[in-house]
């Protein structure tokens, strides 16, 4: 199945901005999307990429620079259906996460993120249309309900923990082994655990490497 | 299946202290624990509290004033096995994910929570004791793979989103609707959303009732 990925490459990740700069943003951003186009490949499914503007990559990319839901709703309409519309700042996901969500079955599938966004979504309808804005995850669910579709909700918490928030790089050091903890660990960030949760917090002073 | 869900009634929740009061988290820390028992009890299992000091409750009850690893690895010993322990601050879960994750095989199932803890796990193998401190979840798996046992992870998203600090009570409105998101509504929480993920937050100022 058609996997889209929606990027946003320039401006990424605003609210990391507090503990990672615009370049290193930038650079997480892509070492988060690559560990989630290893899932979906790794899962037998054909990513593509969704972005404002040109990209250097070797995956199949679509660009449009409307806002996402535009953007998005466009390639819901040009596809042919089952598709599978799946954020890049996820990546905890493995291969058996991807596999599994995108045979659940229903008209419209949902993963919630934290926070009542909406991470990945598989549309089965093509009456469907997105809408990121606000509690997009209630939005989605009353929206197709009301349309009278079957939807379904997913289940895998790694589809659901993504990496917006500077406590979310936790996250990414207990449950990742690939690309994106390796940029963390490479940028002196380690797990500190006193009470309540761990966090990810840079120990050491790594200069930011304009090559990665 | 027995379900051991330890519950200190105390002093609970303290990282909600800034913005609820300590007979407000104790109260809010019941009705969290009410969601817990309607998901075990419709599941079929047999849920038992585990508590520091008798409680008022017409479910089964442990008391057992040692640290939570200690009272926890005690129930382990004296109990047939397999045994789940659970946390008592899951309002999310349904009986559906509580009846897969009991079903999950394996010597030892966890589920992690946010940050790196364990919000559940099914203990079917008497070598294994649990040991909260720290990054538990991490721990729980190595120490469980270095004993040569067969280590299962939970999958459910509502399994692992726990409510401990402020932002997590969004997620309380966003996907229950028992007992929590109740509580939280009469207290004057509605969710506000603005750009990233949705608050709760208090916007009216309820008298907290001690018959609550």
């Amino acid at each position: 199945m058609r996997v889209i990925i929606p990027f946003a490459g320039s401006m990424p990740k605003t609210r990391l901005s507090d503990v990672l700069s615009l370049s290193e943003r930038r650079s997480f951003a892509r070492a988060m999307l690559q560990d989630v186009l290893a899932a979906v490949q790794a899962a037998g499914h054909e990513p593509v990429l969704l972005t404002p503007s040109p990209l250097d990559s070797d995956v199949s990319t679509i660009v449009d620079d409307q806002p996402l839901s535009g953007a998005v709703n466009a390639v819901l309409s040009d596809s042919d259906l089952p598709v599978t519309v799946l954020m890049a700042d996820l990546p905890l996901i493995t291969a058996t996460d991807l596999a599994q969500f995108v045979e659940t079955q229903g008209d419209v599938v949902l993963a919630p993120g934290l926070g009542g966004g909406t991470n990945a979504l598989v549309v089965r309808d093509r009456s469907f249309a997105v809408d990121y804005h606000g509690t997009s995850y209630l939005d989605h669910l009353e929206t197709a309900q009301e349309m009278g579709l079957d939807v379904s909700e997913a289940t895998s918490w790694r589809l659901t923990v993504d990496i917006d928030e500077p406590p979310d790089l936790a996250e990414v050091l207990l449950h990742n082994d690939g690309h994106a903890s390796r940029w963390l660990a490479e940028r002196g960030f380690s797990m500190v655990k006193s009470t309540g949760r761990a966090n990810a917090i840079r120990t050491r002073d790594v200069q930011s490497q304009s090559s990665n």
